[in-house]
């Protein structure tokens, strides 16, 4: 049983009929019924008006947010371990136009709002400084933690001190709604978020992502970026309809508990080998070079992560909507066991 | 019936099988057996070695082509009417970081040899003047013309003399090589294509086109600007299956050669009427806004076109895999009554 | 005596002392005095506030314009034959990140406002296409003709319509002013321009260019983007004490003058070899090679230009503020005699 | 007495009458007679074949280098508090289309050669990552140190290990050589360097530096990139009379050398206030703010720089070409007094 990626899951049987179920003539690009349904589709989920597009990837989804919230001359606060500085191949430099990515440090790939003031107050109010226009953050992050609604309200409230905007790059929103028992709403435009990447390929879709504008000013422009880069797929029904299919009975949402839970349960059987809290899908052990090969010997596979400062290894594993509690109980054995 | 375009059309159930049969957990990106797979089976099509690569959309393919050929501060020589040029969005500019389309007239969005070759006599070799870098025709054009190997040599030799790289967006490809009875090789390499834009999603496929390197070398980076363009799709297996779907057993080869035969049969219908002669699968024709209109009534359905010098209008019909000669014969019979 | 063009003559010896008196060491880059003094020292020449930059060239000065009138994905219509398409080595993509400039045909290298309606009317409102967002005019024009406020005003007009701004290249504004008889103002805010390309270098000055923004709004940024370019000299007081000098007591509109009567000489002695009426300090003239040639001999050089139409071959003859109607003269009386 | 920077300082004389003695009509852009002399006059200079070009700042010559080097999609090594990343606006994103700055520490903003391979063995070879495809030295650095050719040629083998190019920011590259008593070549094309800011203005030029190619092959693209950049003035001679005054009789060592030592006086004085050793003209001290202030008090200026860890302030006085020995030593009284 591998726990690489979620990246590498099967689509959702569901998805898969969807598309089935999208499979004739209609209007090209996203001028069709499903397509059409997006915006609507997604303000009930959100609670309140939003503007929704597919694109195929999370990297589109978030670097077409970027370009939307930071001009060519300006800068994007992150975290250095963010996924549009460490696994974007510099896309954001592309579709801002040489933006700089502003690096921060801070415990779990979580960008605080101390951290992100005293980066600001280091910035010279002159022309020869990049000056920061947006902030992007990863939720659940890059290892696996959530965001409280008073941790993105302390960011917000510096962008909006600042007439910045608030990204969230969702790759795994919905393990981080699922996680927190709380509302979509709760956690983007009730506490300031402007634009959500949310994704549903690492969550059991195919191809297709949603990029959500709360500030629906934003997302007008961004029609004319995404046929720009390339993004305006001419069967858009077959994107629409896997995000519709996701939505419908909040698919999205029990796939997310599913792989949710099979984290947990690891990391129930993993005690003090946990390198952060699991919060998502996502678990980070403490591991020597043995016993991940002894892991691998029976049958899971998963990868290395940086070395712990205490000498052990690190090996990252991440579940998948199909891999629940029950999927992944050998594999809670096996670490128990060790 | 509609004949809007051929980029609306249903997937071909052999491609949407290959995709079900994909359906599995794999190495995420283009590491999957599916993606390996690419170079081979397009190195069989093309009998040569070649680089090939999946992308979402027609528009990133020639795009990243033609940033692999062209530096930020070239020139790429098309016809006015190209595709990169009118419905693209000024993508070309985005890809490559602000190169100039030099646009060239000629008969049925064909760029002849001469032409090309007056136009570059007017550039100043001083560093005022953009410098053409690159050449970019369409096979088969925007008005359904096929370019004879002979057109695509004279084409490439004025390349040849000049360090320039040739650049073919086959949207239509599959429908200019069924029309040609040539080779695939016969059309690209052999005649000086650098870089060939191998559309399938017009041809039957769902969301996977190929861009095929002839110049392997061109290829390496484009890999990394791929996943910087965010056209890495990390669910990669499902795009590769596409592709290797349509070469199987020839399908793309079938399905282009459907679409033309219902081109061919309204071709016959029209008569004079006819604006150029079809070669591939798009008619267009002389026809007034009453005439336009009797045709609507009878269920079939069409964009009107640039209006006529002699005061009649024009209109466009576009053919796709699943109308072939029988399923379009009404329409046929519906244009003769005319 | 040469009459390549006004880009070659010397420094006027005040521009030179001014530089002379400016060395002094000051704060650095625009912090000092005499930078300081452009906004005010320019809006009183305009009659009105406005925002004033030094930059070292005229190509500097358009497309940092340019960039703040358009976005990346948007198109700027300008005449074939304007410098920004011509003369500025693809500068306008580089500045914009990639808009795309749509080039209007016109007599004289003139934008008129049908013809741009014309063209704006043939963009359809959707994502494939660059949608307009600015149209830059030359005045003088590439050709040496001048707009009227009237014709300024119908552009401006359609620029108010659509929500696009309206950039005046002024590489030979001095000219145009001077040949109106009109006021700056009359030619520019009050017809509606947004931005002005107000060249200095051509008429006298040595390395500064100022760029005027009558929307305020519009300079905040652009402090940053000249930065961003390269464009802020560390040393600016020599580049303000330019401008300054240019505009004490009307030595811009005295150079310009002067230019213009030596052309008005010129324009006079050749009659009917005139191709364009002379507004400015560019005079175009039917000429064989023999007399061109002729005239080389005597010791006056010039460029060939484009054949004319009736067989006959053209050249261009461009006058400097050092070269009017008393130093010129021998020029006309050798053409005079041809 | 203001130790601000040596970019506020004035013209050196010999330089102005460079710019006087220019004053005259000759070719535009720099098809003129001294600026053709450039490439002859600086390989002079480095004792092999060079292409030199004057721009109007560092910043630009910066830019011009890196993107000579580095495409897009690539990263470029550097300190993290070198110019490009902390005071060029983010000029390196504009000018390479989006390239990727890759920080390290290091003391006194100097790259070694064992951080750069650190660095360079944590981005793996994938296109998730951006690959680097240069490194960019300061010599001397921001922090006044100067490199040894071990320490270049150290980074320049790495370099050449993995086809990455090297450049050289020399904003103060003659105080590096008059202090190292080494020649330019020494310092440059003998250990590895490919391209040199060569920094004139701030050592007693007005407005022209020099963009040094080693690499001619490098520089035949660049040209184009100038003027793409609006860096082509139309009156090139004068910039170049600048350059070409510099380097008559080795007035810019000798400008160098005098500010040089003055940095030295101060230094002598400063004792262990010193924060870094002096090697070039730039001098940073532990100092009080009331020490500072009683400095002040005394007439003389600087900036407040970061505060030291021990609690003292810091400040720093950077030394200009007319700021020798005798010129400093007030200051040096005084802070010797302190």
């Amino acid at each position: 049983m591998k726990f690489f990626s979620d990246n590498a899951a099967p689509t959702h049987p569901k998805v898969m009929q969807a598309m089935i179920d999208a499979d004739r003539a209609d209007t090209a690009y996203d001028g069709d019924a499903l397509s059409q349904k997006l915006d609507s589709a997604f303000s009930d989920v959100f609670e309140t008006e939003v503007s929704a597009l597919w694109v195929p990837t999370g990297t589109a989804a978030n670097c077409l947010a970027l370009a939307a919230l930071c001009p060519a001359h300006g800068g994007i606060i992150c975290h250095e371990m963010a996924h549009i500085e460490q696994d974007e191949a510099g896309a954001p430099g592309f579709y801002t136009g040489g933006a700089k990515l502003m690096l921060l440090p801070g415990e779990g790939a979580k960008v605080d709002a101390a951290t992100a003031r005293n980066h600001l107050a280091g910035i010279r109010d002159d022309v020869h400084q990049v000056q920061a226009a947006a902030v992007s953050i990863t939720n659940a992050t890059e290892y696996g933690l959530t965001y409280t609604p008073r941790e993105i309200t302390e960011l917000s409230a510096i962008c909006k001190e600042r007439g910045m905007g608030l990204h969230m790059d969702g790759a795994r929103f919905a393990n981080a709604v699922a996680s927190s028992g709380m509302s979509p709403a709760d956690l983007t435009w009730k506490v300031g978020v402007d634009v959500l990447s949310f994704g549903f390929v690492k969550n059991g879709g195919m191809s297709s992502e949603a990029l959500v504008f709360f500030d629906r000013d934003l997302a007008a422009e961004t029609h004319y970026r995404r046929k720009r880069a390339g993004h305006l797929l001419s069967k858009g029904r077959y994107m629409a309809a896997q995000l519709l299919a996701m939505l419908k009975d909040d698919l999205w949402l029990d796939n997310a508990r599913a792989a949710n839970a099979g984290a947990q349960l690891i990391a129930e059987a993993a005690g003090d080998r946990l390198v952060y809290p699991v919060q998502a899908n996502e678990v980070f052990l403490r591991m020597t070079a043995d016993e991940a090969g002894a892991l691998r010997a029976q049958g899971f596979d998963f990868y290395d992560w940086a070395p712990a400062d205490d000498g052990h290894g690190q090996v990252r594993l991440v579940t998948s909507w199909n891999q629940d509690a029950d999927a992944v109980a050998p594999l809670a054995n096996a670490i128990g066991a060790l």
